[in-house]
């Protein structure tokens, strides 16, 4: 068996291709992993066009942000295979990039792919007037956006190796894994290199109402992947601690304000909560993009709220009365104060204070 | 507008008709509310013969342990209108008895109203032979069950009423309601009655899954009794609670131990520690015949597990993975510690220690 220093992104078997590039700049489609099918059926959808990759973006068929952001780099080449005279191909472009980054407004990391690649389509035109070779240029960035967050996800597991392999129970939320990102995930690279270590360990999926994609996604993956998951609802996590069965907690975030105040997934600030009260590890993974150093604390974030279908229609069965209020904010936020560490692609944040992510990131070579 | 001495149980509008009897002691039928099919339909099931009694308990057409009881009582009068031989009257009755005892052998109220309706049938023997005698005492029981459930339900309701006027925001686990008792339920009763003297409030329910009897019966009867329902799922309580929309949370309880640490809900721990974080009061309100004497703590009540499906097949649609491992406790133990105070018919226990419980029942009149 080898070593952690030994083991390399080959050696991971990668739960599942979410999105990937199939043919040439010219003629080919991105390619995505359908996750509205999941857990019940294996199906890839293929981009036709550009309206394709908007829908597909905008029904989740790709979600999680750094996955969002992957997806966005390739749409955008795609987008561009119509474009065939060269005097209007950089407008046309950037009308492309603009609708499609109106697809999920609140996705950070999808404006900033279109950004990337539009920037280098920009680039190459200055050298060539052939929309062929300026895609050709495009499509190697989005290729590049692509790769980089799978190392960002491997660096990430690497770090959270010494930590996840101290526990033989775990506990996540949400989705925070190979099905959001372009690599193994965050709050589950550390999980499936421990588990190509040949650590054995169980992982307690919260189910994660209201769009579940801890029992649809994360406990899918997880099992594909090998290790062991066992699904439970959200209002168990204290009783799964109480019973001894999880040493630690660890999930991922959507946004890291300055002073380590984390958002995440509603449910995220009442698990550390609980966390806290058993003496339980509650640990953040993210690479550096997720940090927001423009925001001094996590008062900052604003509150998004979802729609009461979600809650009172989530399961294709009504189940609250019709015309009932309901209150459902997308995310919340955890306090600095009840994380252990934020595990990044450089090293474990730990405590986790202004000064420490300040260090963390200014000695970032 | 009445004041809380002068109102009594006529003032308030039962939310639901949850079980009762239709008829004389020979020919009447016990009727059930079919909450399987609420929040969408009101539909009454009507028990031909103690068959329907069992399978009406056994498929939670009647749940919550106060509820199940009182069915229970009318159900044993239902089961013996087809004996009419007196030599076997009462040996057919006990069979009966066992019988329906078997439909939900965990809720101890079911088996309590059993043995007392049939006490009095054994006392009536002594005096008649004839059957429909025997079952017009039995009926006369079973209606007096009823009536001192529906009478504790309302003294717990004014013993909460003072608490409960302190908040303009209530949160709220489970179902411990109207729907499950024989009144206004435990945890809703001083919400109904605080309702009734004109004070404005908004009750937040936990959806509470795996069963969900948050949004589709809490939310249900406290809309139908005019009071401000919200219903948002379990994992966003402490938000809730953090943006300072309630200020107390109250449960029921399953089983409460002579030390306080209080039975319930899956879920309700975790909310009770999530309350505590945010210096929220925990209140649990149940009468006399939900404490456990014999038990010294709460480590002493073992945890039921429940079937995966609940979890993965939740609502009509498969939500996890085929084969994944599912960890499903039905309830948990709140430690006393946690529970500011347990409202019961003669008051209200807090702090809530082995002494002041044994206290509060010893003076008992």
């Amino acid at each position: 068996m080898k070593s952690l220093s030994e083991i390399n992104a080959a050696d991971i078997h990668q739960p599942a291709d979410v999105v990937h590039w199939e043919g040439d700049c010219n003629s080919g489609k991105l390619v995505l992993l359908d996750q509205t099918m999941l857990p019940c059926g294996l199906e890839y959808f293929i981009c036709q066009n550009v309206k394709d990759v908007y829908d597909a973006i905008y029904r989740l068929v790709v979600r999680g942000a750094p996955a969002i952001g992957v997806a966005g780099g390739y749409g955008l080449v795609q987008a561009c295979e119509s474009f065939s005279n060269p005097a209007t191909f950089l407008a046309d472009m950037q009308r492309a990039a603009d609708y499609l980054n109106g697809s999920r407004p609140t996705a950070v990391n999808l404006g900033w792919a279109l950004r990337r690649v539009s920037a280098c389509a920009q680039r190459a035109a200055a050298n060539t007037a052939e929309p062929s070779k300026i895609r050709k240029a495009m499509l190697d960035e989005a290729l590049a956006i692509h790769a980089e967050d799978a190392r960002l996800c491997f660096d990430i597991g690497k770090n959270a190796v010494p930590i996840i392999m101290r526990h033989s129970g775990i506990l996540t939320h949400c989705n925070a894994g190979a099905l959001a990102t372009g690599g193994i995930g965050t709050a589950t690279a550390g999980m499936y290199l421990a588990s190509r270590l040949g650590h054995k360990f169980r992982v307690f999926c919260d189910e994660t109402r209201p769009l579940l994609q801890g029992s649809r996604l994360t406990a899918w993956e997880l099992q594909r992947g090998g290790i062991d998951a066992c699904v439970i609802t959200d209002n168990m996590a204290a009783q799964v601690m109480k019973e001894g069965k999880v040493g630690m907690a660890v999930v991922g975030a959507d946004r890291i304000a300055a002073n380590g105040d984390t958002a995440n997934k509603i449910g995220t600030y009442q698990l550390a909560i609980v966390a806290r009260y058993h003496n339980i590890p509650f640990y953040v993974a993210a690479p550096y993009s997720t940090f927001d150093m423009t925001l001094s604390s996590g008062n900052e974030i604003p509150i998004e709220q979802r729609a009461a279908a979600e809650i009172t229609n989530g399961f294709g069965k009504q189940t609250a009365p019709d015309d009932i209020a309901t209150y459902s904010p997308a995310f919340d936020v955890t306090p600095a104060e009840l994380i252990e560490g934020i595990i990044t692609e450089r090293g474990v944040i730990s405590p986790v204070t202004r000064k420490n992510i300040k260090e963390h990131f200014e000695n970032r070579s």
